[in-house]
């Protein structure tokens, strides 16, 4: 078997050449090589395509190098979380391209495993599709997108055997997975490295064959900034908890449901064992459970899509970020449960770019918003001026077309029975004047036929 | 979490409808769901469409059904395992479609992940591609592949909890993780079934989403066949073993290497500890080791491309045979060494289709041709007739196109330095007379430049 090299940090970081595309695993901090990235940070090594799902967090991680002036170009699925990141997207200074989490993950392990490129319904007729090839395939229209790879990827496992083979630790795998594979020059910095042989074939994550470097850097809270202690707390007023739990009332016992943040949080705080519901979190895990009783540090635990610490429960599993996107894209969550900006007349959903706002933050929006089975919207009425947030026809960049199942607001809940928006109850306290008023679509009111 | 039902194998053989797309996994009898093929043999369910990568062995698994005339088409990489299966292709009697084994894994992956389509190099040039779609992306023709999906998949895994959640055992693998994904209903055939949570979330190879009914099935070496007991006799001479010896020089330190079946197989008989060589096996397998001293028996060691029983080294690893065909095509396998039929002075190879015999097999030739770093073949310098394989330009069914790196004969070593067929070396006993004799293609003498 071979051996693969173990160097230092500082020898890893100059590896990267001037104008190389760099992959760097990690969602957020959490899986995030962040000693590779900081060794490559005091380097003079600029004029990177930087390739991430963020580029970091401020001066953390590929935000350091963003700081630095080390990045020519970024490419990822959410700028949003780095201030830095948005500032220098927008004052030009830096290239970026958006693309849909689970587009990027799968581009990335399309790179890996050799195809070109391919056809994902993700992203279709929305903003991000805007001059892309589309293809109807099988009635659905689909976008191509051409896989990625980079020069170097700097990766995070937590275990590796001397002969390459990787673990990782709970969602720490998310992109890294994928990353390893689509690199010409993979180096994997990793918690603990053990003997050849101590890890099981059938338990290998990443095949040694795919990493090229080895690096011992232990983790610590500080590397990972303030995200390793994160706030729980969440702005609950009565309103809100009533739709979170008109939402759990959509859910039914087996469902595998993915929650958005927001409203749709609250609703994981309703469910119990009782419910028989399994959560999803795009970030890679099945099975999620709540929030340790400790609050978490995010180290010590697994996280949610919201950088949240929470507990595994019985059953659960992790996987990486090309799987779960699979999961989502495939039909296999059966119900995703959201936020809204807009929604109109024809199901269509407008949730992931704020008006005034840059285009920099999509997430997995576009990838659930598709592939969930069913799509629950849950969102105030109206907006804070009072304008109507359910109009004929959205006028926000839309996050995917003709996909809302149900709209779940403070006011009232509807439905598009035979592909019309119909009310179909009011919420605690509401009235149907009320909901006519701050209403802008045109909306059919549900008759309960009478059985006889 | 969800309970799983657990069913008996003869309700589960009745969800299959007439008329339905059956996915089937496993490679050959490895990994198959065999308790729940054979029930389904006993239905009168018919008018499937049957994919798999092989149809079963004759009389076992796919094999079952279709002596028993229940499959109308067949898709799949290698019927020409099974006699009854080439039988039935070529009198017409069941429609089939012939694909190569890492498109069939990537497209039943692509299946259940959403993803409508994507592009391949493998089998651009070749018969298989004939009115397919064809693209250039980054300068590598590329061959336009729509997505599989099933009615029902009948996996086997070796052990799941209640919660669906499953492990595979070895090379058993394969298939079933990718077909898991793939159909509207999932039935798992499984050897053990463990209370919830005795599987670790990281080890976990396909989440319990996936899974709608389980079945418990004791396997016993009976239910494989004859492929349980493998003779393991190989027709060795001094000629063939010249031969591997110098495609064993081929190979360097760390090597990832693919062998394929006849003289490639004796390359690794030659390879020690101190090669460093690190052996793949496309139907999922890093670190293989040599034959298990006891001769084995198929169910109880991992099998190679072959369904050869294997060890598995220290530091060795199992992946499913998406993974493996994206580590091949991806470019991760440095060397592939396979038997040839002709190859010309374009380098182009032709290897999968024997003159006179039906286009039923393929399996992973096409991938690995067109997928490795570096394709060394081994092949008699002549046809039994006398007739060259070395040709100005191949007639048979091309494998791949510019793709062969070094020629191995019994009589000389050819190589492409400058893109130009050229003699690199004579073995031992042969002459240039000799080999311009029998050599159909025109080509250039190494000089071996001279060090003043």
């Amino acid at each position: 078997m071979k051996q693969v090299p173990i160097i230092d940090v500082q020898t890893a970081a100059r590896l990267v050449k001037d104008g190389d595309t760099l992959l760097q695993g990690g969602f957020g901090m959490t899986g995030n090589p962040v000693h590779l990235m900081h060794a490559l940070a005091e380097t003079g090594t600029g004029n990177l395509t930087f390739i991430g799902n963020n580029t970091g967090e401020a001066g953390l991680g590929g935000g350091r190098l963003l700081r630095n002036g080390q990045i020519r170009k970024m490419i990822g699925s959410f700028f949003t979380s780095n201030p830095d990141a948005v500032k220098a997207a927008q004052s030009g200074q830096v290239e970026y391209e958006l693309l849909p989490q689970g587009t990027l993950a799968e581009a990335i392990r399309a790179g890996g495993a050799g195809i070109g490129g391919f056809y994902t319904p993700t992203s279709a007729g929305t903003a991000l599709a805007e001059g892309c090839d589309v293809r109807i395939i099988d009635g659905v229209e689909q976008v191509f997108v051409k896989s990625i790879r980079g020069n170097v990827a700097f990766i995070r496992a937590w275990r590796a055997d001397t002969a390459g083979n990787l673990q990782y630790r709970m969602t720490e795998n998310n992109f890294n997975k994928a990353m390893a594979t689509a690199a010409d020059l993979v180096v994997a910095e990793v918690e603990e490295i053990v003997p050849v042989g101590a890890i099981a074939p059938e338990h290998v994550h990443t095949p040694g064959c795919f990493v090229d470097y080895l690096v011992q850097a232990t983790l610590t809270p500080e590397d990972l900034g303030s995200s390793a202690s994160v706030s729980t707390s969440k702005k609950v007023d009565e309103a809100r908890m009533n739709m979170a739990r008109r939402a759990l009332a959509e859910l039914r016992k087996g469902d595998v449901v993915n929650l958005g943040i927001g409203i749709p949080t609250l609703v994981a705080d309703l469910i119990t064992e009782d419910h028989g519901i399994i959560l999803h979190t795009e970030n890679g895990m099945l099975g999620v459970g709540p929030v340790p009783a400790d609050g978490g540090g995010a180290m010590h635990y697994p996280v949610n899509a919201g950088k949240i610490p929470v507990t595994a429960l019985k059953g659960s599993s992790y996987f990486d970020s090309a799987d779960s996107f699979a999961m989502i894209r495939g039909g296999h969550i059966d119900v995703a449960i959201m936020g809204g900006l807009e929604v109109d007349e024809a199901a269509n959903l407008a949730n992931w770019a704020v008006p005034g706002k840059p285009l920099l933050g999509v997430g997995g929006a576009m990838d659930l918003a598709k592939g969930a089975r069913r799509l629950v919207i849950t969102m105030t009425h109206t907006n804070s001026d009072g304008s109507p947030k359910i109009v004929p026809q959205c006028t926000l960049p839309l996050t995917a077309t003709g996909v809302v199942d149900v709209v779940i607001t403070d006011l009232a809940v509807f439905g598009y029975p035979n592909g019309k928006l119909t009310l179909l109850e009011l919420m605690p306290g509401a009235t149907l004047e009320e909901v006519r008023a701050k209403t802008g679509a045109g909306f059919l009111i549900h008759q309960p036929s009478i059985v006889l």
